[in-house]
């Protein structure tokens, strides 16, 4: 089958990988219908960390081609959602709802998905089936739901952002406006998007953002306090993982607030003595996404949300470098590819 | 009047100092019937950050001795608790249940109730009238809830210890040790106290610790882990404020779970990516005592719990410098000045 590898740094072919066997009694074998580039990607497009001939993708959609003698809640033929952990669903972990942190998982970002076909561990506890045929526009949504929206929705349950309550929302990628869609779905009364880009502030509006503050750092904190009588938000969703943004996330939210951190961390340390006196609540990491699917199936199957329209670049999984690059220079806010 | 002064590191005094007057139409003059030495008064005590010649002592309770015009609930002859922080319980902050960072607080320390009288700003917000006669007992018990009790309970329940639930305590001064009696009371299932010393276990025991584990830093993350299936208790309480006993509070604590981090932070740095991968929700800081006073005094003054018993040295005020020097030496847990 044809795949997506990264070679090193910037070096993104397409190449023939061997086709995916069931391992497990566990596993289902899914032809991948689409799959997109991920901003976690571009950490090491980038050079954060080392990378050499790594399979790359962990999010996906598609049709259940193959399944192990042991799984039982999927089969051949349906169409399928998973998040970019594979999770057994069963453990005490997943049972509290943080799938992500499964007792036995396994990250589809080591199998790849940006593939024409993908081994899916823990098949059971991992895939959700979609109900009814999606049509087009629904397709995209499922697949935003497999990571950026999920992961979004996470940050947004994590900042407990609900009505009365004032969102602020750091990071204007995928996750950060898939976060503004969940916390308007969760009701919040405000929303305040940190964005300095035109194209996503009106992204943001659409999702229901009633605030652009466009200053970073200890402005954007200053703008936010001015925009909430001096306290700072409710609730704060962190979408970037850099050290700038988390603090600046900490700093706009009031004391006894929560914020929600998603940005996968990068060279971030937070002082002790800082936290300690911001009082704040913080919860973050890898999105347990399987929490939210059958929720977020629902939703975008009843039209009641449209988060696919996050891809602005839609590729042949055989250009996927081009999605690399359109990312990375920021000509994209998300990738889908086709396949 | 006379009260305690800290005049450099290990060289603490007992002084005469100015009576306190009424300054603002909010405040209140107390007659300090008793005051305690806080585990945080042993940092500027070894030497960590500067002092000098500073007034000490943020716990205490007292009775009314003068009121500013503007303060309506409580009246002169009442006897009173108040926490470490005077504050207005009328702001967005204290409403919503975190008075320890009100938007108009003011900390006690700058101000030291180690002594006979003390001024209480917002003394509407601050102070809360003890019903009845307190018997002896009852009044060292309504001293321990101005601040370790309160701050052990707030650790518990920013951990969101309950029923059905594991709590580790790493730590075993005043604070953790009443962070189990705490626990306790909210209906943890089972309580792992972090100690290595015989009469803190012994203590922790009767507060309804079920577990002891002795080791620390990794081994006492594994030892905590092995008591729990591999998962990690869903609760951890910290109450040290160093490096080690923040990480192994994170270590300790299954993901999806909560730690509740009271000890103040000395050098400590959390690395981002760590504090991602954990999945744990913090919550730490100067604990809102102020939440909790009411149901801890019913509590108290209905003899249901007796966290008064943490108090293994009471000495009057004049001997001050040798209760310090007793819970530095280890000597003693936790101090009662008598006035």
């Amino acid at each position: 089958m044809r795949g997506v590898v990264m070679h090193a740094p910037g070096d993104v072919r397409v190449e023939d990988r061997p086709d995916p066997i069931i391992e497990e009694p566990t596993d289902a074998i899914i032809r991948v219908t689409a799959a997109c580039v991920c901003g976690s990607d571009l950490w090491p497009y980038r050079g954060a960390g080392e990378v050499d001939r790594a399979p790359m993708g962990h999010e996906y959609i598609g049709i259940v081609e193959q399944i192990g003698s042991a799984v039982q809640n999927v089969a051949i033929g349906d169409f399928v959602v998973g998040s970019f952990v594979a999770s057994d669903n069963t453990c005490e972990i997943c049972q509290a709802g943080f799938q992500s942190r499964c007792a036995h998982q396994v990250m589809m970002g080591s199998i790849g998905t940006q593939a024409e076909k993908a081994r899916i561990p823990l098949a059971d506890g991992t895939l959700v089936k979609v109900p009814g045929k999606p049509t087009e526009e629904q397709t995209r949504s499922l697949l935003a739901a497999s990571d950026v929206l999920g992961t979004g929705w996470f940050a947004a349950v994590a900042a407990e952002a609900g009505p009365g309550k004032t969102v602020a929302v750091v990071g204007d990628g995928a996750v950060g406006l898939l976060g503004i869609l969940a916390a308007n779905r969760l009701g919040a009364e405000r929303i305040i998007a940190m964005s300095r880009h035109a194209d996503r502030q009106s992204l943001a509006k659409q999702f229901g953002a009633t605030d652009i503050v466009e200053e970073r750092g200890d402005a954007g904190i200053a703008r936010v306090k001015e925009l909430t009588n001096g306290y700072g938000a409710h609730s704060t969703i962190e979408a970037v993982g850099t050290q700038e943004s988390m603090l600046q996330a900490i700093g706009a939210t009031r004391p006894g607030g929560h914020v929600g951190f998603v940005g996968v961390s990068h060279d971030v340390e937070l002082d002790g003595a800082d936290l300690f006196t911001a009082t704040v609540s913080l919860l973050g990491g890898p999105a347990p996404v399987r929490r939210f699917l059958p929720e977020l199936i629902e939703l975008i199957m009843t039209d009641q949300i449209n988060p696919g329209v996050v891809f602005d670049l839609t590729l042949p999984l055989e250009q996927a470098a081009e999605g690399y690059k359109a990312m990375d220079e920021r000509r994209a806010t998300k990738v889908m590819l086709t396949i």
